[in-house]
């Protein structure tokens, strides 16, 4: 059987009118902004007029810890989302936007995958509806501004060697990762050492993602620190005067995305902030968007539930006041046994030793869910056809142990068909009363926040801080930082700090190695190493083989 | 009389659903993609459908040399276009598109002003359908796969000290002209020295101004010279695999963008490449698509008559094969006072001794459209409350002595009634046949283009080159570019490469110091002088005004 690619299943579906699908969700057609036929901007001052309306259940899609064998979460978002239509539930999809710049890398695109995916695909990937470049022109405005401070005189003092925020691209550039600016004399600007971020790390995206609305998007960003002055003192966009010409970049940016499913079922495309020193969720507006006019949301969260999940409840439900349902957690049979200790290349033999010895990172997570986060849990396994049945039999009983089904997630291969089963369990656990919790109390210091985090999720003994974030950590105390929700950027490989510890690890502790203040963002970054904020492009970049055709059809994306 | 500012004006104006500007102007909804409800870009696979229709007459509206007074090209385009529909005839706006950086920097909106603009002027002056964004990326793109080449091995043997393509970002950032990129060890790119340019200075904004569809625009792609090899070879976009790609970026940046006047007629605006080292017109693209939907097209040229207008004729008709009926050459009695030696601050007194004396400015300019290009000419003067009816009259007659008319355009005052004049006596030249000529055989040697240009328009008494200049001349015409049409990039400000000089200057001799070759965009680019690619942001940029209220409605752009 030939396997069709993303993009060809994509191409030789044939959308409906976008407009179609705002009608159907019951957003009237004044409300619609359309970008060509099959994608929207949804004005977010609808929110205001179904304000007294209820909200639909929450559900998130998150994963175990990811290996090279694949996990899955868009495609399952998806599947899942088009499976709960199937069964005759309103259910809208609210999932990340992804970035350019990896598309030209080795990554491809990010739109789900077989016949689970978002439409149109191409532009989805492309440059959608320019969100990521605005979020650049109102980060690089911010960094001009400041540039441009000091070169005329620095009334405010800022000490060049203490600039803390960056320039950036949507492009996998490694050639930009450490530069010097500013040269080739007095009337050239101010040499110093500087850097670019991809666009999706700047804080910027952070921001848009977390702001209820455009007074608190335009308050976020006043807020944000781009430096210290000569003596210390924390210096802001506000004190720039950016904040109001960065809004205006980003008055469009902040309106949900509306596109389909290969079903035709809606889905809301917004944000998709870093998952290590950001929050890596899908943003604010959107989700609240979709909790209006659809009965059941799935979303999802970036990374493992250790890093995503984490930081969907610590910061995102609890800085928007949402309160979710149920959650999914997906794996696969290959990747648990990656886990265990298999070889990449023996994923395909059936190991239930191996499967057996992996299962404890999955099991952790469930725990976690449940017994942190006191939410209602589903497995969904997202089937391969290398799976056995005793192997599945095996998932299935361990989870059960824990109180927790498992459902057999298709729609890769199917499509929402694929995604009935996983469906009817949501439905089912949405019913079910919770005690939703945070895994921190926001108000306690910077220390016991993170040794609440690394204790409850990650298992760990406690947390160590280096001589630089201990002092770092007594700084932002000082400055009024304490009382924030932490963002930490940790490998995504591990529980641990230390990619190379599979399954789930104990007898470990975390080391923090850097903090620093998002506060536009509204939380503190904890680095527990260093973290790649822009990525480079490989030997034979994907860039090599996309290509367009003389009618502006594109090909080479996957 | 309050005086509005043009963001006033524009906010308080209705417009009309641009579907419904299109359906007036015969374009069916199918290819109508809505950016919004007011902006749209056209499918170019409409011009494929209408290719056997007849072209309307194509008007350029061009100006004496640019003084601190200003002139008003583009009010005057747009005015006219109205004039022009309000005595019954179908005409149609073919313009540049704004770039956002100098948005922020001193210069403020670029639409048009008072009662002769395009709306909406914010979107329009802001991130508008994401051309400028698209090309940006492209840009970009070819960047990092340029610099990943060399990092990955390097197999063409790219001489990292004679890159020639800079990255580019729409911000006015002087701290990013000169830098060093690539620092921070083995893993971290290739240290070299780079810098940036303003978005509309790419080459890749030539491109897709000059390109005429999209085949065509992915071979100009795969020309572009991004530097050389160690043993001095030309390396090309294609060399890197990079066309496909990046055109698949620009596969939407292609396509027209439409909008209204503030008086509801049709106006493209669609390209902004510079008008010193490019060519400084909106694209073919655009205005193709006018001329088969319009009986009368009005565009617009960069700069004044002896750089825009040229450019327009020597390289844009040139290559798309256009053929213009009529030039609007814009005037202010006032730059012609300046031309005539008064000082700005006493341009509101009548001085009729120094306006005679600026008239040589206008009247040669005046000659190089009639006699060079061959084509007829009305003289629009931009009123302002200051001129007195000598003034008028003196101007009126030195013209009426080459058998050129002069009509009032008082199109920012009163909108289209105020372009009434000058639309019929555009309509009356427009019915006379001339014989449209070029400045110079393309096939001719680059130094006699170049002394073609410099005597029979700028009326120098010929070129001179540099040492180093003589050395391009001589290798570029070895490469196989001695053939292709030139762009002086010379000072705007005189017809001569010193600004200083005003009015008609003569007995001086050109000096190119540079030739570079923009084999994408399919130009050779002849430096008279430094030409800033990159501007800075001024001691308060604009940007501190801009703002954002909670309703997304925009103050501060003017």
């Amino acid at each position: 059987m030939e396997i069709k690619s993303d993009i060809q299943i994509a191409q030789e579906n044939t959308p409906e009118k976008i407009n179609v699908i705002a009608d159907r969700l019951g957003i009237s057609d004044d409300y619609v902004e359309n970008y060509g036929k099959f994608k929207a901007k949804i004005d977010y001052n609808i929110l205001r007029e179904k304000a007294g309306q209820p909200d639909g259940k929450l559900i998130l899609v998150t994963a175990i810890t990811p290996t090279p064998a694949g996990e899955g979460k868009t495609t399952t978002s998806v599947g899942l989302t088009d499976g709960l239509n199937r069964i005759g539930k309103k259910a809208v999809a609210a999932l990340r936007e992804p970035s350019l710049g990896p598309v030209f890398g080795i990554k491809g695109g990010a739109a789900g995958g077989g016949y689970a995916q978002v439409v149109p695909m191409e532009d989805i990937n492309l440059h959608f509806t320019g969100d990521m470049h605005a979020i650049g022109a109102a980060n690089n405005l911010l960094a001009a501004m400041l540039d441009n401070h000091i070169q005329q005189g620095n009334a405010l003092g800022i000490d060049p060697k203490k600039i803390t925020w960056k320039r950036c691209v949507d492009m996998n550039d490694r050639q930009l990762r450490h530069i010097v600016d500013g040269l080739g004399g007095r009337m050239q600007g101010v040499p110093r050492e500087d850097g670019y971020d991809i666009t999706v790390a700047s804080e910027i995206m952070a921001i848009l993602c977390l702001a209820s609305d455009i007074d608190d998007l335009k308050a976020r960003i006043a807020r944000i620190v781009v430096g210290y002055t000569y003596d210390n003192r924390p210096v802001t966009a506000a004190d720039l005067k950016a904040q109001g010409a960065m809004t205006a970049l980003l008055k469009d940016a902040l309106k949900p995305n509306l596109v389909q499913t290969l079903e035709h079922n809606p889905a809301f495309i917004h944000g998709g902030p870093f998952a290590n020193i950001a929050h890596g969720c899908n943003s604010v507006m959107a989700t609240r968007m979709a909790l209006k006019f659809g009965d059941y949301v799935v979303t999802e969260a970036g990374f493992a539930a250790d890093l995503g999940a984490e930081k969907f409840f610590d910061i995102k439900c609890r800085m928007a006041g949402l309160h979710p349902s149920a959650v999914v957690l997906v794996a696969t049979v290959r990747a648990l046994k990656y886990h265990g200790g298999v070889a990449k290349a023996d994923l395909n033999e059936e190991n239930l030793e191996a499967l057996e010895k992996g299962m404890p990172n999955l099991l952790q997570h469930l725990r976690n869910m449940k017994e942190v986060y006191k939410l209602p849990v589903v497995v969904a396994i997202n089937a391969f056809p290398t799976d056995t049945k005793a192997e599945l039999d095996l998932v299935e009983a361990k989870c059960r142990e824990l109180g927790v089904n498992v459902a057999l997630s298709e729609v890769w291969a199917k499509g929402g068909e694929g995604g009935v089963a996983l469906a009817e369990e949501v439905v089912r656990l949405c019913e079910e009363p919770n005690d939703f919790s945070f895994s921190y109390d926001v108000n306690d210091s910077i220390e016991e926040k993170l040794n609440d985090i690394a204790k409850k999720i990650y298992h760990a003994d406690g947390v160590d801080f280096t001589p630089g974030a201990k002092k770092q950590m007594k700084e932002l105390t000082e400055l009024g930082f304490g009382a924030t929700p932490i963002c930490v950027a940790k490998t995504q490989y591990s529980f641990s700090d230390n990619p190379k510890l599979l399954g789930a690890p104990s007898g470990f502790r975390i080391t923090i190695r850097n903090l620093k203040i998002s506060a536009g963002a509204g939380f503190i970054v904890a680095l527990t190493g260093d973290i790649m904020t822009m990525p480079g492009l490989p030997k034979v970049p994907a860039a090599e083989k996309i290509d367009v055709d003389s009618t502006g059809r594109i090909s080479g994306l996957f």
